[in-house]
């Protein structure tokens, strides 16, 4: 990988029958699940483990979200996720999504959301040393700062 | 309310979009967090806060839930659920639901859940005498015991 | 209510035990479904039912939607969502929403939502005349467009 | 594969984070959506593609369904869902599941499921004799009957 593509992840789910609503589509909700396996996944990738981090005590709530729906998602139908952060801070850590139709690569939907750092008592914490230096490392130096 | 009768719980939702599938009704998984909804509001409209009881360290986990459907249920539509408790024992309650559509009263659907009692590292634990007497007072002696 | 002050809907919910996720609040997905009740109610206090204009043939798929969450809500704890509109055009409608402690009137979470109208082939359409007419009297003049 | 074990399926799925709740474990009702989804690729490795069979109207909404828990399952820990077909008439089918931990294997649930067949107006048809005859074969003919 170049300096200009920085690693990402991209991991595929399948449309569940109980994620569709009645418009005959995943329901808009699920995509902040998906979004939710993507970074968990590119985490796990790169060698950190979101499990672990919180039963170490720290938390990574959600502050920020903002989805944009492009074409729906049928039921069955294979989703790949691509996830990259798009910023890091001391305490705060942006990723970006899209979500593309696996059979033929179309844009479905993208995303960004922002987590702060925190205790277990939801107190704003700085984020480990070694965590915020990977992620950093996975970050986009162009636009290193959370959204 | 006479002995024969004993008391339950009435609450009322109303479907929401999102639990609707691609059928167009609520997904049948609902159905378990409604359930919910119905035995939380009995027993705090007893005096007994689920949330208080788990904030002392103790947990009620379902070991057992058998569901009926007969109808399904539309979005927007409202379902009374009705909730009694079925049986207690020292360390399990077992309750009785019915899903029922507020507009006729049509019978939607049926099920139990059976919960343990467990301390906070999910080992099995007697219920508090408090509790426990309380359902008790609230269970159908015909058919004290857990299914 | 005042001109200045363009009507909007409030109505509260539970926090439900299966909304809560393992950091002991409310999962931020769910907002999104919360905020959907809050515009279904909206709509519905002004006459104009979804579920009613869905069976006519009219869609309105979500096509963004951001949220910003400040505090956290426990489970069983009460939520008051106020919801207003905040744009409409001849093909879209935006609501803007706050997520409030009901207990305290603290704030929770905002968010918006952009919804566009379609027929039940996802193609766009634009809003019946009577609807768009409702919606705009509902919406605040100053920020008429959708955001 | 013999006579004796009829073919079922395996497939592995991973608690989300968004399927936990303030136990720390994977909320009781996404079970059923698991099962869902074991069933589904059960259907699918056999030839019959569910969402083709909905798309020809056929539809098959659970009647019943039968849980029993064991042991919670963590966030991020891998599950296989094994899922046979415990009976079959013509108007109905059964299926049986085991929910494991992955890694070592230890029962975590059981369950069943009874479906029904319907045309898309909800209304009883008997199965489609393609379908019928392989559900049949894949169903144990020790136990040939709907639980």
């Amino acid at each position: 990988m170049s300096e200009r593509q920085p690693p990402g992840s991209r991991i595929e789910i399948r449309v569940r029958y109980a994620e569709t609503d009645q418009m005959g589509l995943a329901h808009h909700m699920h995509y902040l699940a998906w979004f939710e396996l993507g970074r968990t996944a590119l985490m796990r990738a790169n060698g950190i483990s979101y499990a672990e981090l919180e039963r170490g005590g720290l938390l990574l709530p959600v502050a920020r979200a903002e989805l944009e729906y492009r074409r729906g998602a049928g039921y069955d139908d294979r989703v790949e996720i691509r996830t990259r952060v798009s910023g890091v801070r001391s305490r705060a850590v942006s990723f970006a999504y899209e979500a593309r139709a696996a059979a033929d690569g179309e844009l479905l939907a993208t995303g960004t959301t922002t987590l702060v750092c925190t205790d277990s008592d939801m107190r704003p914490r700085r984020m480990p040393g070694e965590v915020a230096a990977l992620l950093g490392r996975l970050g986009d130096s162009a636009d290193g700062e959370p959204e």
